[in-house]
């Protein structure tokens, strides 16, 4: 049996890696760090690998529109499946290292935010450098001679360049969750607790365009999860929504939803029929 | 006449700092580089400073929600006003560079991230270098002795250390811009080009709550321009809505609408009426 290639955005030991490996069954699976979202989309496009997993939204930093702009604009692919993780910040180093002769804390800039007053309480004074991700973060320590350093990441990087997690969860919001979408080209059976995601394009910003759609949803007493605007980039006044949705297509509620949608707007586009995520505490 | 005091994301050289440049008198201004978003608008709150900037939408990357939670939740301030300027990438360095003896490119992540494909074509091979801020890497730049490093950053950065901008708008993506918004206490008056942003707060997660609300604006043809959802994050299953929309509460019918609202739902709190930006090219 050959293995199911799986792009993710990489390096290996990032948060997205730990999702990917969360979500799926790490030996029956190859995974694949390519080096920014669009790759990853564009190589799930031209059969380069079978599946991506992508970020889509951060509870604190917000939707990535990177990958709703090509799931909406560039790509014809199908979300399968949502993963929301807990983002754990870990504060790894060498074992044995000495918390009052650290000189320095490495990480990714939004892993060094999401840390501020922890850092600024444990270890005042020291010196904050930047890496291009949490996994070089770690790297970095795992390679540095002389002075004491740290890095904010995963346990998985640790693990990965042979440190070990000095303490765990410090950032400073505990609940900092990032839902991840696997993409593909496979519609997942309906499993009665599913979340349906699509795109609506207006032609035009009128008043009550919206207002419209959204009646096809509370007439048949569907559930919104998430709703957000945003320019389509391509002609200026122009605009789409992304809705989120309770159901599978296959309920007779949504697929209705969607026919009498068709009718009313210029083009509504499918991102999927999913199992909804059963959310875990960070 | 003492200078009034405006808190802005630091450090100094960022774009944070050169759309508040663009839109202020900086001779009439003390400019107070702070350290987070949540810093600059606590800074407010507390009369440290006068007004604040703080990102609140990037085109590529998103709504900034640590900015929506701050004004959602915890502050009790308005938007003065809304700055939305073009994010343009610059090459920096020393003056007669030889772009083939350069070795490292250093800049924040998401600006390297912005330009990985002019990198890739100009500098294959190079080093990638993580800053913690665009400014940060101009500053290693400007500070480093022997090998050919160059920075992706500001033009204001690149004065600040005495360097030079060896080529303009070196983005993969030419469309990136940024919304900022002033906060303080005060309300412009109506200009006739005005937004009002709100944040309707919803008790239940409930079909046809949203709609609702878009009723009363639909009904008075009130454009809105931006609609986002996002949990509270304080009770499960409890969800706001922000809203902007054209017009000024001072106008007759965004204030009926906003009257109307009240009566309807538990909370809606208004974020400012502010004259509209009017959107440059990049």
């Amino acid at each position: 049996m050959t293995r199911k290639k799986i792009g993710f955005l990489g390096p290996p030991g990032t948060f997205t890696e730990e999702a990917l490996i969360s979500a799926v069954e790490a030996d029956k699976s190859k995974l694949v760090p390519l080096t920014s979202i669009q790759e990853v989309i564009a190589a799930v496009e031209r059969l380069e690998v079978d599946k991506g997993i992508v970020p889509i939204e951060n509870s604190i930093e917000g939707s990535v529109n990177a990958t709703l702009d090509m799931l909406a604009f560039e790509a014809n692919l199908l979300i399968e499946r949502e993963v929301v993780t807990p983002v754990v910040n870990n504060l790894i180093g060498r074992r044995g290292t000495k918390r009052d002769r650290v000189t320095t804390v490495i990480s990714h800039p939004q892993a060094t935010a999401q840390c501020r007053n922890y850092i600024a309480r444990e270890f005042p004074g020291a010196n904050i450098e930047a890496a291009n991700s949490t996994a070089e973060a770690v790297k970095i320590v795992a390679g540095r001679q002389g002075g004491e350093a740290v890095a904010i990441g995963t346990s998985l990087a640790a693990k990965l360049y042979g440190l070990n997690v000095l303490e765990r969860k410090i950032q400073d919001f505990p609940d900092n969750r990032t839902r991840f979408v696997i993409i593909g080209r496979e519609m997942p059976k309906r499993t009665g607790y599913d979340k349906t995601s699509i795109v609506c394009f207006i032609h035009e910003d009128r008043p009550g365009s919206l207002l419209q759609i959204l009646q096809e949803f509370a007439y048949r007493s569907i559930n919104l999860t998430k709703i957000q605007s945003r320019p389509t980039r391509k002609t200026l006044g122009e605009y789409c929504f992304f809705l989120d949705m309770e159901g599978h297509v296959e309920d007779a509620n949504v697929a209705e939803a969607l026919k009498c949608l068709r009718c009313k707007i210029r083009q509504v586009k499918l991102l999927g029929s999913y199992p909804r995520a059963r959310v875990g505490k960070a």
